[in-house]
């Protein structure tokens, strides 16, 4: 099969579409022929070198897809060939085909084509395991989620809100916020222009944020202890603003507040299966009702991997940018 | 009535036993007749003038304290005059008298007299909340007490033993460490010779604590991150340490880790009232049991408080002091 390969660590020019051995699925593992992947920051730091898949996974990028199951390995139920799924993977996406243990394996929701699927399981589940697993954000809450109108924030925004939450956005711009505040964000701050820790204070009779999802890490992190509401739930899940700060734990006990910090990538399969099957139970029936829906910047070809990388280093897209297979037609 | 004030900040000298106001039972509160309070490091940091009581809250120190049911305020149900019973305080202990909240009160457990049930509520309602309600330690699982031979350490130890988990402690010295060995503690660490993030590696073929309860804030920080095991969760309760230090989010999002800071004295009654009905319903059982008890250091007159002030500043003592009231013939 072809998979795009790092050759070399680098630029988006190092992402190469080449041949490589074809995926054998394991016991309890199936194998997807891909319709599609999609691009995430982590694949970024992994085309520079510096975010080596974890043991045992597949050496290619591309941490979810979509497609039909093309076998199974030893010991699978509840799945057959030729089944349209998606999958939230440990690498290996951005390929021809793809094995994945069976635990990480969704259906294509209700109302969703099947490129339009892989937009989804990194989002869902990170968004899920986070906010809700982790956070615990209820109805009447306020949630402030950095990054609104990253594929990340977008599925943010329409989960808390249809959990009955108070959403606030930070995004950079106009149009990024806008479409934040059609999805249904009720706060929208231009990290720009605004101090997000007063504007959430503002929007909430001075309370702060009851749950903060946040990308940035260091850079935010003052600030986002300051911004927690009593009781409030600070969850990192990206360090695009620096791995190093201060924390004022005196501010945070003050608060009797807490911060967690997770990735999805590394949790063995055991983990990833209970979040995987948590967001098959509490997200899939909102999508297929069309309370929540999959956001798409834009596809582009798989073998133009590099296109795509650079176009989330520019920060200019608004959701997920898909890399779909050629013969999908959906390009 | 008498109690213990601060008429000017400063050492142990600044409290003064001087007649006061007889407080009042509010609505929903019981007076009670004071046997005994003991001593917490919030009430040297009140003496020193450097955390103020809640607003609404007895000026006098005293987070806890025993006694008999003087008078009930109106709408309190389930105790009446002449109840022996100990409380958690928002303040108001070292006094012949203390108006409080009815669900911040329980009854002096079986096995327990009237004087040392005094040095139960703030350890078990602090453990109790952080290290199960927050930090959920569960059978099997590491913990790492801090200070294991303080009022909290030892209760700490105790409660985590009799569900199962392994305990890890660091104490100074020989004489500290052996009791904690005693009360059940698995690993003895003394800081002043050993790391404890290598102790505690050793301990657990290489995983790590699950559950850290720490009462050293900022000098420990790092350190924590680095001692917990991978969805390791560090309950931050003191700040002996200092407040402010870096916290390396890589190493925490690493472990998929939790930071929490509480305490208990600025919570809402509701939320006292929810921790205090866990320790009865969980607590109390291992109390009366025999399995758990309180660990008292001495005895001291209530007038003397300052001598009692001195002795946790010099940190010689192993679990609780308790001022008495003379009338009750323990001293």
């Amino acid at each position: 099969m072809y998979a795009i390969t790092i050759p070399e660590p680098g630029g988006p020019e190092a992402l190469q579409w080449a041949e490589v051995p074809d995926p054998v699925p394991g016991e309890g593992e199936v194998l997807i022929d891909v319709a599609a992947s999609a691009v995430n920051r982590a694949d970024l730091l992994q085309r520079q070198g510096f975010y080596d898949p974890p043991p045992g996974s597949s050496p290619y990028p591309g941490l979810e897809c979509s497609g039909r199951i093309a076998a199974l390995g030893p010991g699978v139920a509840g799945w057959s060939v030729g089944d349209e799924v998606c999958a939230l993977l440990a690498g290996g996406g951005y390929a021809e085909r793809v094995a994945v243990p069976a635990g990480q394996v969704l259906p294509v929701p209700d109302g969703v084509d099947l490129v339009t699927a892989a937009a989804l399981p990194e989002v869902t589940s990170t968004v899920w395991s986070n906010v809700f697993m982790v956070a615990h954000l209820r109805p009447g809450e306020t949630l402030l989620a950095h990054g609104g109108a990253s594929g990340i924030g977008t599925m943010a925004i329409q989960l808390a809100k249809a959990v009955g939450a108070k959403v606030a956005v930070t995004a950079g711009g106009k149009e990024k916020l806008a479409y934040c505040g059609e999805l249904g964000a009720d706060v929208l701050i231009d990290y720009r222009e605004q101090d997000f820790v007063e504007e959430v204070r503002a929007a909430t009779d001075g309370a702060g944020a009851d749950v903060i999802l946040d990308i940035m890490g260091a850079k935010y992190l003052d600030r986002n202890v300051r911004a927690l509401a009593v009781n409030g739930r600070l969850a990192i899940i990206g360090m695009q603003g620096g791995v190093k700060a201060e924390l004022n734990i005196a501010a945070l006990l003050g608060k009797r507040g807490a911060i967690t910090a997770t990735s999805l990538r590394g949790r063995p399969v055991a983990e990833k299966t209970a979040i995987v099957a948590a967001v098959r139970e509490h997200v899939w029936p909102l999508i297929g009702a069309g309370q929540v829906r999959p956001v798409v910047d834009r596809t582009l070809p798989m073998r133009d991997a590099a296109a795509a990388h650079r176009v989330l280093e520019e920060s200019g897209h608004i959701g997920k940018v898909l890399l779909v297979r050629e013969e999908q037609g959906a390009v």
